[in-house]
């Protein structure tokens, strides 16, 4: 993934009295090109380092070849290289403000325009978005919403229905816990089961616990051993979020198959002690945090790759990409926590000087009703718990759902591999046909 | 055309920092609306005061019984009684900030979605947006960019493709010329002949000049002949705007088929003096603001209604609605004028510090291509100067153009006439037929 010279883009598309500019980073790879009518596949970044989702979108790789096609990889304003503010970029809500899903729109149309008027042969070439996770949600968005800039869209695990009043908030989690009850013998119990042996060991054991996991800051309060339960549970969740069938490192390195490498330490019947529970939770935890072995100690202030920008997504999820989540504890292996905006609200009042418009994202993508738009391809994986969120049924000929049932988070977006399940070399070899399909209609049109 | 509760809105719909709200005016007429099942005909309002283009929209009116259809009115912000900062919504740049298409788009589709939550009956009801002129670009747009809010849209007399590099900038004035020269012998070539004669004449008789058009105002200067000249085309161009088969009153109060009229005080051949040209000049401007015989004296500063929001409009052309327009004295009546987009740039920046982005409009709304849109329908009248940048000929099955030869601006919308030409019956009759199929559709949706 090789970095192009940057693109001088405004950084407020729908305003003129901020008229400053910013320099916004993008890769490219021409290698297999057909400057003769060669589409350009285009990765819409997401919450990011680009180079981190170049790495990790092995499909358009494999399929450069076969199409003659350009890569394009743009990275959000706001993370990797692409601060419209520089180093303040992050400094206040003031300097905030242009970070939206309505601006990176806009920036991909900009750019797309720009490769076409200045890139030797790219005038007529059409432009695939291809994106995963918020990337495939903009990668939809950006042909709904500028559908002269992009002939089509592979939308991969993009959960465009996570918004309010869409779906049930419980369904992220519920999937969740159906990954681990599926991936071992009681391994959804015990760890549903594990929420109460730490608080009752919490009382006297933080220490205990602390020994235990390994943890590099030691737990020194009852709001420590809260926060270290959220830990796990978001440890539980990325764990069902990178569920691949081989060795992969994406959030964490980690073996194959991993939510059933940490069920084999959650195998324990109804009569293991707390401690033990707790033991085979510890030992569970270390297969996401520790497969390289190089891990001396495991902290719980992350849980994933640097690569990703927590904070501006946090800033995103606190004012338009509101997502409601909840658990029950019963149909998911969780504590049961109710959806609260208000306290969310309360929260991004403190945090950035912002509250979320709750109902703005459906009004401004069309919620869940898509029979207006053309050529998008929603792929989702039945283990990937966003894939609740996401549009799993065909809306038309050609707004159509990709399942992948034994599929993890845009497992389709990944490198092929031997250990594949067959649906993801059919959904990738089906959305390479509609890729074709793309690129043939727009060479027929006027 | 009764005004309704106000909505409060949000004032920047695409950033956080900005959280203040303002009260949006809408209309709303629904004593023709059968409330279940009944449409909603949404006037997506321009450049002006709401009442004023609720009061020359009378096909709406017309047409609301036979659809059992809910008639919305809502005005634009900036205009009108729709002011974000109250009095200092033009103080400066900054007030100004949130005068654009995007922002108006996003308060018709969030007022779209609060008439569907509060109004009793109208959660399931299909909407379709009707506007015209920069209102119908909004119709039109407003279908493109939030399709789940509208089922369809009539951009009546909606020049669409005004923008840089999408049509000749001399068509504009080409039409104008057009309309004179088939109204009356001579009357083109006259008006062409007119502005040398006035340089002549300026250089020793301005109080002639003054005199002879009765200017409220005389001229005292060279460059008062040349905003003299300016005044004059202007009112030209508004003329062919506006020359309906019918006394009507819209930018001005006029006589039927007013070009015509204007034009038999311009029939003279080549042996007519300058003085005698200015005289004939004078009387065809007598036409246009003087109908009523009401006016005391002609007001050089102003060519038009005072229902519309010029200076919010000179701002939008100053920001994202370039329209280039430019002339050459041959295919039209009017001196040789380039189209100078810096010009055009540093006179936008000394007036309100802001410089437009020529390209932005063409990247925001695709273009010349609209291939990937539905349900939309563009009419224009073969004798309105804005036809030259409106889409003259159909898309696809669903993105159609209907052509009124001898119509005016947006003739269509006003009430039926026993003058109208037939086109424009049969063009009324075209559009209802293509709502209530949209309706049809939208009730046949899952």
């Amino acid at each position: 993934c090789h970095s192009k010279p940057t693109l001088v883009i405004s950084i407020d598309h729908f305003g003129f009295f901020e008229n400053g500019t910013f320099k916004q980073r993008y890769l490219v790879a021409d290698q297999h090109w057909h400057q003769a009518g060669g589409p350009i596949l285009f990765y819409t970044g997401n919450e990011g380092d680009i180079t981190w989702f170049c790495n990790n979108t092995g499909f358009m790789w494999q399929v450069a070849e076969e199409l003659g096609a350009m890569l394009v990889f743009a990275e959000h304003r706001y993370y990797g290289d692409s601060m419209p503010f520089g180093p303040d970029s992050y400094s206040d809500s003031k300097h905030l403000n242009y970070l939206s899903s309505e601006q990176a729109l806009a920036d991909f149309a900009v750019l797309i325009r720009e490769l076409k008027g200045s890139w030797p042969g790219a005038r007529s070439s059409a432009v695939i978005a291809v994106g995963g996770s918020y990337g495939g949600m903009l990668a939809a968005w950006l042909r709904m919403k500028y559908p002269s800039a992009v002939v089509g869209a592979l939308a991969a695990s993009a959960p465009i229905w996570q918004f309010p009043g869409m779906v049930p908030c419980g369904d992220f989690h519920r999937i969740v816990s159906q990954d681990f009850a599926s991936s071992g013998p009681n391994c959804d119990v015990n760890i549903r089961r594990s929420w109460g042996a730490i608080d009752k060991i919490a009382s006297t054991g933080l220490a205990w616990l602390s020994g235990t996991f390994s943890l590099c800051a030691p737990l020194k309060s009852r709001p420590d051993s809260v926060a270290f339960k959220e830990w796990l549970q978001e440890t539980w969740v990325n764990l069902a979020m990178v569920d691949y069938p081989y060795e992969a490192s994406f959030l964490q390195p980690l073996p194959a198959w991993p939510v059933q490498a940490v069920c084999r330490h959650l195998g324990f019947d109804s009569s293991v002690s707390d401690y033990q529970l707790l033991q085979g939770v510890s030992e569970a935890a270390r297969v996401y945090y520790n497969h390289t072995g190089a891990t001396a100690c495991l902290n719980t202030s992350s849980t994933a790759t640097g690569s990703l920008g927590f904070l501006g997504w946090y800033y995103q999820a606190c004012t338009e990409m509101v997502m409601p989540l909840c658990t029950d504890g019963v149909q998911d292996m969780f504590e049961p926590q109710a959806w609260d905006f208000q306290a969310f609200s309360d929260e991004c009042q403190a945090l950035f000087g912002v509250r979320p418009r709750a109902s703005w994202a459906e009004t401004l993508y069309g919620g869940k009703d898509l029979s207006a738009h053309s050529n998008i391809i929603f792929s989702n994986g039945g283990l990937d718990p966003w894939s609740g969120g996401g549009v799993t049924r065909n809306i038309s000929d050609s707004v159509v759902a990709i399942v992948i049932p034994q599929g993890a988070h845009h497992l389709d977006l990944r490198y092929d591999n031997e250990r594949d399940p067959p649906a993801v070399r059919g959904a990738r070899a089906l959305e390479v046909d509609y890729f074709k399909a793309w690129v043939r209609q727009a060479r027929r049109a006027p």
